[in-house]
């Protein structure tokens, strides 16, 4: 958090808005995760201020408070927005909500979803509204020159394993080619510039490209056969994580949990030509524990953790695996996938393969 | 010509209109590479019925015309539109355009460009405007399983080099490389679903996912990093050849001109990275001479021509050499990069390159 302040965004979005008589009110101090309370807070000022629109100027969290907040500005109370992540209430109406990204992650800047947490609930619940949509993104690649390698690694991991969510629908490669293949082009993209960004944090080519290829993965163009229906369990699984332990950053998280998916359902023979054709086609292998070794290289690689207790640093027990697969289960959905909400024996089975190397 | 009568396609539409209430009038009869006779004809018929929209129900040549018809209604003589061509014109306002697409090729069903011809001028060329996106256009796979082979071939080699024109402004790959790598996916998509469709026309998958990597061939997706410009110098050098030879079908001309449009470059030492990065991702080959091989082995393998000579299915000889190069440099412009203009020295030895298997 913070970081519009120190890279100079805030200074150039603020003189901009100043240049050209928009007044504006400012809520800061969004947190990795985003919570409730803030969203709310956000809401009571901007009615007092009588704000007409929202200007998210920031990574994924912000555009996600942004978004809650661009909805809940048509409701009677702060509070009522949280129904619209419950399923409870649908959104008919948003202010405009515009965007200047300062993290290429979450590809939130390119469509109408919106993640937030209740600490209270231990509950981080998605959904999408076409109202959401930002109407204009701004996109810099000079200003993530500076940002931490980890919260690069952890754009990165988010932008590939979005486009795996896309794949991971589509059971026979051969149905899909056109998605296959572009969405191979897009987490070859996330590779090839995550390995340079590495060497050098401001290769202007490298940031570019990544800036791209994120917002491609969560557009839809590599879903475009399956009605841009993807599985997201994965990213369930996830948000289950971070809901019980908030400092989980989603990245870190989904890093963690990819492999253990895929293994999971390999294992089981589930999507076996998938699992086979991403192995040739992302890293010149032949085999799904080849996908799996693959995915785990590049973390490691990246220096990112692969085990449950790495991310939490510290051992993980019985009643951990207990309590996430509990939470879990609280999920409204635990996917959009029709035709496979994740049982409760298989979640706690993937929270189980999360502890091994 | 005419296969929507042969197809249901006709009738299905028509139908279609009639049950909504919605009254036309027929216009038919275009053939490859559309001619600019029939589209004055389509908006003299359009005006005396009093026409308020245009519905291209076709291919590429189709959806052209009908681009003509729809900027063409709006001006005050149906020959003024060939002006838009001359780029003495600029389009300002048009009908509004619908589609019913039978071929994927051009992808003109997700764009604003159009390209016509006259015969009497030798003078086939093209211009882009954003009032000529069809408002909607419709594209059912299962229409195309009754294609004849060489349509279809065209069609996978148009899409090819669409993508290719892309790519092709680039000479450092690394700077561009979500563009090579969801560009390389595009032409891997058609290449599989190529092969595909010559053992089972039939195959759904295959013209599903073919249709639809045709369409983001040109919908630009793989040059953002270009802000959308393409080389598109292969495309007019074909456009000279149909020109000339109006029997000459686009996707044809352009298997013949592409892999000696490569080899000219390549032979001066002009986007080396370029050709060896897709020599490798596209034929797991190493270098230029890799590329040219690899589309040619392609188009034998499809059963398109090579060469000019069996392009025309007659000896080429120094006039014909001639008379191409002579009507290239009649057009206005011979690409849309501002940077590189192909030079008449170098047209005349692409022209030449194509004489040779």
């Amino acid at each position: 958090g913070g970081s519009v302040f120190k890279n100079g965004v805030y200074t150039t979005v603020t003189q901009s808005l100043k240049e050209n008589g928009i007044k504006f009110h400012l809520v800061s101090g969004v947190r990795a995760n985003p919570e409730f309370g803030k969203v709310c807070q956000a809401i009571t000022e901007a009615k007092e201020h009588g704000c007409n629109g929202v200007l998210a100027v920031g990574g994924g969290s912000v555009l996600d408070s942004c978004k809650a907040v661009a909805a809940g500005m048509c409701l009677d109370k702060a509070e009522d927005v949280w129904q619209c992540y419950e399923f409870k209430h649908i959104v008919t109406e948003a202010l405009p909500l515009f965007c200047v990204l300062t993290i290429s992650a979450t590809g939130s800047e390119v469509n109408g979803g919106t993640v937030l947490q209740r600490d209270d609930l231990r509950k981080k619940f998605s959904f999408k509204s076409p109202h959401l949509y930002p109407v204009c993104s701004c996109l810099d690649p000079e200003v993530q020159a500076g940002l931490p390698w980890y919260q690069t690694t952890n754009g990165l991991v988010d932008a590939i394993t979005h486009t795996m969510e896309f794949l991971m629908t589509c059971s026979d490669p051969k149905e899909y080619e056109a998605g296959v293949n572009m969405g191979v082009g897009i987490i070859r993209t996330v590779l090839t510039c995550g390995d340079t960004l590495q060497r050098d944090e401001k290769d202007y080519a490298a940031r570019a490209n990544f800036m791209w290829a994120a917002s491609c993965a969560l557009s839809g163009i590599a879903a475009i056969r399956t009605g841009g229906l993807g599985d997201w369990a994965v990213h369930s699984l996830e948000h289950t994580l971070s809901a019980v332990h908030p400092t989980v950053s989603h990245g870190a998280g989904l890093g963690v949990l990819m492999p253990s998916y895929i293994q999971h359902h390999a294992q089981k023979g589930d999507r076996t030509a998938l699992w086979e054709r991403l192995a040739k086609d992302l890293f010149g292998g032949e085999t799904w524990q080849d996908l799996v070794a693959g995915l785990k290289d590049m973390l490691k690689r990246w220096g990112h953790p692969t085990t449950l207790s790495a991310l939490l640093d510290r051992e993980i027990v019985e009643a951990d695996i207990a309590q996430l697969t509990e939470t879990f289960m609280m999920r409204p959905f635990s996917g959009y996938r029709e035709d496979k909400v994740l049982p409760k024996d298989e979640a706690e089975a993937i929270y189980r393969l999360c502890c091994k190397e």
